[in-house]
């Protein structure tokens, strides 16, 4: 893998199918990992060993976990937040634990009823766990530049609370721009800080698609050095009841304006294309991507044969 | 107005409604262009002088051309295509008129039934007319990196047709990226190639957002000195029989993207969402723009206070 080359972790399992009200069967969601796995992707966000009541389309968890297809290289991930995920997790293969947080207090409480002292306090033992059963831990940082409650965030603060999950243990933190208001000059100030505080390599960027940002983002931290990149097959992701209203920045249209830029992913964009459609059709919605509809041929192709000026 | 700042042209009466296929009454356009003038917008599109057989949707030009709303400050522009156009322009107080061709021969073919060539000499008499009442024209270049029919395009032909277009008197040239496949890298090696020929400084880039990369591409544009940005108001100018489907990229998520980074458009947003709410009433369907949608409320906005961890 050339430096230039980037990796990215497809949450659509996971971070997509979550807030998704049309139940999933566990075969269909086998069948979609399987088939982001034969696409390509080394990384996959597979589900989160939360409480039922919780997250309910991912009450098949430990299912899903223990059904994983097994493919050399690929690394599946799942949300582990306590001790019940950890006694769950434990009996699986999945490879790495994910523990999260935020830069906001105030969306820490409304997200997860805990300071963020509390938070990490409460996943202090999911980490030594996963040391004790040679998994590793991804942490995810939530609004690290925007929160619906706070609005702008410090990015001092964002960078305190990623350099507490790396010396916390964490291999990785995943930064989630949670709710899309982010663009490029923050993007930037956010990974410089990072990079000035030496952590910024070991950072993956989690972006929305809320207010169309989530390429243009990509950009702005790709050319600081970020190469790790989180998203969803389709825009997986958003909410449900408003079709064509994006969630998580999708896998497709990145990959295709990496591809454009010369930059491998690993992951083959029609390969990609035919796993989201297995999604598409469990859920019975569009998916947001521009370039999965515009590939599945919904989106806007040639014109036909009037004048096009533009 | 500082050097970081920049102008959006608002296509979104033209070019945004030229393939609709629902009919906006003159009334309803004139309303729309009266609310882009006072969102801010300094440059709008109005209409086209072309054949009302070839743009049904725009064959009130002259109407719509005589009753725009005078405003201080505000250029309007039409598409003035041969010396029908002029007839019909020069008697409207349009003050930019607007050429077209491509630097792909086979798109010129098949848009406009002429060679490269042939389209130069078809508007010769435009730039002639145009010259002696006092008016400015604007050259469109379309299929500036990829092309429908012939696929990637040699950017030194872009480069060349670009020349010409101001070489013969266009004032300023407009870079379509007709088909939506351009991605950051080509932009960035396209407008290098136009800065090291000296003609960046009076080049538009026109954008769409069929795969995505509106936004992004804007970005690499305007970090190699472009100012000048086509829109459309919600992204008008989408496939109409797919909802969601993007086409121009959309004026709101370019000052979405623009107000974060601290650099002026001179637009309100929203106002902007207020003119383009006008369209989507008189259409009948939403519009595509991220942006729009999330402020319309139909987006994204916080998650249910349920787990979010990302």
């Amino acid at each position: 893998m050339s430096p230039d080359d980037v990796t990215i972790v497809e949450v659509g399992p996971r971070d997509g199918l979550q807030n998704e009200p049309n139940h999933v069967s566990t075969e269909r969601k086998i069948a979609f990992i399987e088939a982001l796995a034969d696409a390509g992707h080394r990384r996959i966000e597979a589900t989160a060993f939360v409480h039922p009541k919780v997250i309910p389309q991912l009450a098949d968890a430990d299912v899903v976990a223990s059904r994983l297809p097994e493919r050399e290289g690929v690394t599946y991930t799942a949300l582990v937040p306590n001790d019940h995920g950890v006694a769950r997790a434990r009996k699986t293969g999945i490879s790495q634990w994910a523990v999260f947080t935020a830069a906001s207090e105030t969306f820490n409480q409304k997200n997860i009823k805990a300071s963020i002292d509390e938070s990490f306090a409460r996943f202090a033992s999911v980490l030594e766990a996963a040391r004790e059963c040679g998994r590793t831990v991804r942490g995810y940082c939530s609004t690290i530049l925007h929160c619906p409650y706070e609005g702008r965030i410090d990015p001092s603060l964002t960078v305190s609370v990623v350099r507490r999950l790396i010396d916390v243990g964490c291999e990785e933190v995943s930064l989630g721009e949670t709710i899309g208001r982010g663009t490029p000059g923050e993007i930037r100030d956010l990974c410089g800080r990072l990079a000035v505080e030496g952590v910024l390599d070991r950072c993956a960027v989690h972006f929305h698609d809320t207010y169309g940002m989530g390429c243009a983002n990509a950009l702005a931290a790709y050319e600081l050095g970020v190469r790790t990149f989180d998203a969803s097959a389709g825009g997986l992701g958003g909410c449900p009841y408003a079709p064509g209203a994006a969630g998580n920045t999708a896998t497709e249209d990145l990959i295709f304006m990496f591809n454009g830029m010369g930059v491998k992913t690993g992951v083959d964009l029609e390969a990609q294309v035919a796993a989201s459609l297995l999604m598409e059709e469990a859920l019975g919605h569009t998916l947001p991507s521009h370039t999965y509809r515009a590939l599945r041929g919904r989106g806007q192709g040639p014109k036909p044969d009037h004048l096009e000026m533009s």
